[in-house]
């Protein structure tokens, strides 16, 4: 089963990685529990709506940017799982899969 | 405030009407409470990630849609809200609001 909460954590490591933060600063900044955002990133818990918020604006980062990449690693895990072509919704290159 | 329970309950009800399904359909195929399924399409209630992939299932449409639609929603109410440009991810369209 492809969980949201462990790609989502996947996702906002990544963003706080790239601006070099430190989970004491998202921590700070979100002003949200420092063993809190761990289990998010680790994909230990999940983070409620509010929450999400508070991270990506400590982050600096829009949320339909993060819930895009979520939504781009959820499509790769789904293909390799074979509940989908890759890029079935990209177009061109699309590769459909068949039964016959 | 863009609350991403929100928008998730509005394109899972989208997706479950398109479907022509019923609430009491999706709780039977889901396994899930009827009442319970109502509070998330109208953004009371969290979805844990398990009942999220459990919803898709019963729904026939894959998380990743799901979330790149919940995506679309967010950013409009971004863009609406002023925190980004519309379309700023999606190429030449582009337009770029200026402080200048």
């Amino acid at each position: 089963m492809v969980l949201f909460r462990r790609l989502l954590g996947d996702v906002l490591r990544d963003q706080r990685m790239q601006r070099g933060m430190t989970l004491r600063e998202v921590s700070a900044e979100a002003r949200v529990s420092l063993g809190y955002i761990s289990e998010i990133e680790r994909g230990q818990k999940e983070a409620s709506s509010e929450l999400l918020a508070s991270l990506c604006s400590a982050l600096d980062v829009l949320l339909s940017d993060v819930l895009r990449d979520v939504s781009d690693a959820v499509a790769l895990e789904e293909a390799a799982a074979g509940l989908t072509p890759i890029s079935v919704r990209r177009g061109a290159g699309a590769v459909v899969a068949s039964a016959a």
